[in-house]
């Protein structure tokens, strides 16, 4: 019998990948996205086309307006910055950060693997978001599986110990990506672009478009996906 | 200027209490409630109506459906005990538990109190659920505060130091009431039943009713809400 874990899928490759080591570690997969108001449906229309294509046990889409605790709670308002250098994106907090973003996923993360009973939380953050993001660092990772372990039943009676897995944060791009096509991810279903175009193109030029483009370029690996320039 | 606080509002008589201490400490109040499905349209009433007393700069009442994860997420789908003594609510964590539910409160808090740029989160949780829930004791609230300043651009950068403030956490139920009474904190509006009749009445033998019922008693004061038995 399989032990269960939840995976927060996002629509991206990072995520996409870290469900299929979960998967390849033979858990049995429990996925969920959220819906928190962000610029573009095509992530979760990509992160419902990725949970299919691993035959996941079950995936919720849960929804919740952070917009409500104001506009600067989501990056909607946002000029997405365009062609930067490595070096730009390397430099402070990105403007794409989402207030507690990972906090409150991951604690509907564990709201849901208390739920099923799975003791494991599996998280797509990478040593790229580690250079900017503060809720995708390894201090960030422990001290939230710290808290989990006090937080709930489950851990304080000691029936589940949890365990949020993090199998991506010290990897490059490329290295996540020759992963991911080791354990045949379908990157074409992937979706990682912060500014698509209306056709739902990428743009090619958002940090995160230069991010998985210079990754494939590493990976000596072609991209499956279309980008509008 | 007063500075910004987020508090948490349950409708209960706990949480209005806390509001009442941020107030009396000078904070600009802005308050969150979270709609999960919980058993009682009531509770989140109430909610309103303290906000309200309190002039708040703002309420957020934000949905989300625990329920997709599992009936096992809420407590609709369980018979609430009745007329438990007080050694039998003392005895493990009761079954009103909701799995993970201070931890995806209290990230919303933070992602709500980066948003306003509040330094201080308010959450009114007690020694008395101390004795049963996980997610009630100090232990608990500490490692949160810690987890907040590693999450947030806000917390590392410096801009906020994130402080967690839990002032009912030692106080006994009379002593809760007593100070909510001195703070005027009208206990009338408040909800606190986990089983109410169909007209809205609490329903008097609940642990809830039970607990409210005995700490009015202690406090040697006449609780204003009329209960069905």
């Amino acid at each position: 019998m399989p032990r269960p874990a939840v995976v927060l899928l996002s629509g991206g490759l990072d995520s996409a990948t870290a469900a299929a080591i979960a998967g390849s570690e033979g858990f049995d997969l429990f996925a969920l996205s959220i819906d928190y108001g962000q610029r573009h449906r095509q992530e979760l229309d990509a992160a419902r086309r990725v949970a299919q294509s691993f035959g996941v046990r079950r995936h919720v889409v849960l929804a919740i307006d952070l917009g409500q605790f104001g506009a600067s709670a989501l990056t909607a308002a946002i000029d997405v910055p365009k062609s930067r250098t490595a070096d730009e994106m390397a430099t402070g907090i990105p403007i794409t950060y989402v207030p507690a973003r990972n906090t409150v996923f991951l604690s509907l993360a564990l709201a849901y693997a208390e739920t099923v009973a799975a003791a494991d939380i599996f998280l797509g953050v990478n040593a790229l978001d580690y250079s900017g993001y503060p809720d995708c660092r390894p201090e960030y990772v422990a001290a939230f599986e710290r808290l989990a372990n006090l937080a709930t039943k489950a851990g304080v009676e000691g029936t589940l110990k949890f365990h949020v897995h993090a199998p991506l944060i010290h990897m490059t791009k490329a290295e996540i990506i020759r992963r991911g096509v080791e354990l045949r991810v379908d990157f074409a279903l992937t979706h990682s672009c912060y500014d698509p175009s209306p056709a739902g193109l990428a743009c090619g030029q958002c940090d995160a478009c230069l991010l998985r483009r210079k990754g494939f370029d590493e990976a000596g690996l072609a991209d499956p996906l279309e980008y509008a320039t």
